[in-house]
């Protein structure tokens, strides 16, 4: 019988924990599966494209702690593409390629979801920093981006109350406020704003007064996908300058902090955390979860299990079906945020 | 109507997030139901003796990130004490205390438990940095110690590898492995010992010497509790002398760096993490689920319902009898140990 | 003979080590000198309308790791207030206060200079994030906001490599190039743009392109008061959207990573770290400086000593008269800008 | 007109920065003197037994963040060897090499400084861990030893102030108390102990009562190598055991905890960081140092200036002749001790 041939890709944005998971899969497939391996490069480019590199115990050397990903990665999408799915198929059996491991957000597992109907013996890893999938408790590269962000608040708290000052910061969120949530409680913010529930900018200013006058200097938490409520009567900025005479406005967090200023009289800051949530060592959370995953994934390549991710359960990790993974958006529930307004009042 | 005045205590050893939960319900009891608090000092000690101090939200002001207890700790126990649960009542009484928010391991808890049955008012929050306490996914604490033993044997990779050395890591954990084994996986440890799996000293030297033919330098991690099978022929060292003419050995850690090098010949050198891993800022995830316990504690107080104490369950937060809590400890059970085992084999 | 009584104060932006100067001033003239202490809150403002604040062991207590300073700062100029220096004078007098310790930057520091001509009792520390005091070796806050940078750096390699991006990373430095210098030598970056040398944007990208050839993606750190060289034929970029269509530019990363994506076709990101390189607790090195600081500086008040900063030369703390610290920017020299190329070009 | 080749090794203990060194060593030898490299393997047995390896830019990419030293290490000494000189000179024949850079600490130097004399080609870069090399201000590592300790006694302070105990850390530092002195100064010790003054065990144990009845719990930091005073009555202690029945004693800071718990009463913990302290990442400092340390050597090489060594002067790296740097050890002085003794006294 011949040995099993097992391909692995990373898709979407980058995010703590590829390694790990592309290491795990590696590791216990060669050690406990006796399978051989080859990486596709750049997301569903490399299949594609029929991109490959030599993956094996070697090349997964010293990778557990480093960010990013030894695979490249892309948005590419392979059903965007003429005769994509059948260059895929292809080149997977060109490669030899008996099952494929992908690891990556919606976009790069609703291509697995589809090829997995197609008949393609796929296994999906959920990936967002976001953590905005369904079906998970958590994903890795969360707790990462949660981290930085928190320090980020930490340090920006004495800043705030050595100047009097109102410090806005941004962080990653496009649809879903997670990393806000999080790094708000734990960073000790006085308010949070999130996609999920578009703010009023006369409460914002209001409650930024209530807390200069207990001697607090306020901490507001913004997700990048946060909006003003319609009527709300916040308008785009433009044309505020910096130092040197150069606009310096654009994103939510910059015109947040462009407003409160405007209508509070107080000074207000914004910082803008953007790449560093996503790069780098991940935390140990992320690289135990991530590893967890990879496990798990390699073990349903092993018993024949195709068109399922994995997902943590409590402690456990658990394969559900791909759908489940890509179907809608895990967003913050009224509860989960009127929770944490104790601190936000 | 009176108001609801609750008192706080924290017991056993401290672990990051013990502030972080008095705040929590500190600020939900006052701007949330409208109650008064007091402190009771160094856990049960604070009630046996009367020994109170002022609780509120301005004591509560930026403790967030700060390790320890504002209310300091100690491992008095009031059932060895003669009268001492009349004391209690007699001190709560005196202080005018309705309810009780108690915060600590299996004997703070216990303690708790027992004190319910015999009607105080009392509801619990588990704190283990060891992670051991059943009934709850995990307990604050836990993730910080893992980080900082992950980040300590990133550390000692490079001194391993570059002095083609055996490190050997001790971590805490004295019935359960979950440290070990969270940070082992993390850090790429290439063997992790726990307490629950009694040792073979003879296949240790042999991965030992594997390692070491792969060109890797192994690293191995050991819980303070982790102990050799019976008849494994690994003795108690004594003897050894560091550079200075003393005697330097003493915990698994020493000697199992002392075993490996006689056995095999290889530099062998221990690291004891020791206090590091409980005390200074709790991670993010510590500070959400501190925050989120506390949360939970004082809504329980308000709802009169006792007895209770905290779990995580996925990302919820539940109440479960205090029994549960202090019932039996949370091993980490032989499929959990064996998962890892394909980077350790 | 009376007590001594000394006042302190803090101006100018805030900078990691401030708190750790208060303390060991507070320290050593307490202990060491037995003097008293006023503290005058947020800087200039402080002794121009007598806001003042109880100073002594206490206030002193677990401040050294914080960031901020527990005084207060502003930028208030007495200099530009009609009958400033009378008002100082009155309510120094009136506070009983025999001489003052000025921590600042150039402008704290040059009304320090100016007072004590006119007969003020004034020591001055210096402080400055971006490190641009002559008379000084450094000034704390500078190497944590190198290590900050630099750790920043680290975390967005992984991302430019997974990615094949460009990633320019805007650092501190309006007219002093120190922190990119810094910062992009110990994070490895590929280009260092600094406001002393203004920057060619062809040469920019050809070296873009070339880094892409040898398969590195290229990491360019930019000081905030960077400039294109004239006639380079960078212009001012307008009109980029976000993926929310905001205007998100400004600031010269933003501008420059806009423009390198336009010339070169390669995806061009920028990170703006701002007020986090300059907030939380200090480096190690910053706080055995600070200290160091503190130390002399109220030895020099204990010595009758006025009129002087104290400055860092090797590893001695020296004074040296006050405007040898306002006189000229201690920018990066020729030299030490072409010493670093070879990483760079 | 042949190219010149260089060889590099690293000796001693490994150290955070040995990396960057060797990183800009290759660079600027490569990119801007035209040089090859060989790399020779673990210290001075590499040149010894003619143990190379290739040494090149692709050698060195990704390198400069990371801890230990791609050339591995050895304390070989070939003086102690039999023909060791010649063999010395006939591997470098051999090998083809023109010049040699050895980066170590006092021994390896001390090596290369009789092979200079014996007309070897060799240039030094200053290592040590402990800060105690004379002729510069500062060696890499140093900077990265004192933020981990630092850190580590950051942790400590909230379980000595939660638990009132007394915690004893100890740090790197055979000869010299560089370390513990400046990672007490910064961690805000409240002793510190070194080799360069025997300490009074009574005047320890009354500075720790004082403490406690100040409301302080005391944080003393020792050196391995501070011993105490002939006559001061503390003897070696012995057979203290653990809770797991193991005698856990050796240290100076194990001993002096014992010392400390039972001649006051108060519980006393230590807390060895050992080799925590030499691994890992270096802090920007000393990238920056490394860094600048090889772009002088390879230049000292191009100007075919041998038998020096690289020094910090302030700001600046000079050339110092070999000697200098091996000749005796550079300790804290008396003055440095009693600056910081207004903090422990």
């Amino acid at each position: 019988m011949s040995i099993m041939r097992v391909g692995v890709l990373t898709g979407g944005g980058d995010c703590p924990g590829l390694n790990a998971v592309i290491r795990a899969v590696v590791r216990k497939g060669v050690n406990g599966h006796g399978f051989e391996f080859v990486g596709f490069r750049d997301g569903w480019r490399g299949p594609l494209d029929g991109i490959t590199m030599p993956l094996g115990i070697e090349q997964c050397r010293g990778i557990l702690p480093r960010g990013g990903t030894i695979l490249g990665s892309s948005r590419t999408n392979p059903f965007a593409v003429e005769g994509g799915v059948e260059r895929i198929k292809d080149n997977l059996a060109a490669a030899g390629v008996d099952a494929l491991v992908a690891i990556g957000g919606e976009d790069t597992l609703g291509v697995a979801t589809r090829l997995a109907e197609l008949g393609v013996a796929v296994v999906g890893v959920p990936k967002t920093i976001d953590n905005d999938l369904s079906g998970t408790d958590f994903t890795f590269g969360f707790d990462t981006a949660v981290n930085i962000a928190t320090e980020a608040i930490d340090r920006l708290h004495t800043t705030a109350e050595s100047h009097h000052r109102v410090l806005v910061v941004e962080v990653m969120g496009r649809h879903a406020g997670w990393i806000a949530l999080h790094a708000g409680i734990a960073g000790g913010a006085s308010a949070v704003l999130i996609p999920e529930a578009p703010f009023d900018i006369e409460a914002v200013c209001a409650h930024v007064e209530t807390r200069f006058r207990s001697e607090y200097a306020p901490i507001i938490v913004v997700s990048e996908g946060a909006v003003p409520a319609d009527g709300s009567g916040m308008t785009l900025v433009s044309g505020e300058k910096d130092a040197f005479g150069h606009v310096r406005l654009g994103g939510i967090g910059d015109r947040l902090a462009h407003e409160i200023e405007q209508r509070t009289g107080k000074e207000a800051r914004a910082v803008v955390l953007g790449h560093i949530q996503r790069g780098g060592t991940p935390s140990a959370f992320d690289r135990w979860l991530a590893t967890r995953f990879g496990l798990q994934a390699i073990d349903a390549v092993a018993d024949g299990e195709y068109g399922v991710m994995m997902a943590l359960r409590g402690t456990s990790i658990v394969r559900v079906p791909l759908v489940e993974g890509t179907g809608e958006l895990k967003l913050v529930s009224p509860q989960e945020y009127a929770e944490a307004q104790v601190f936000f009042g």
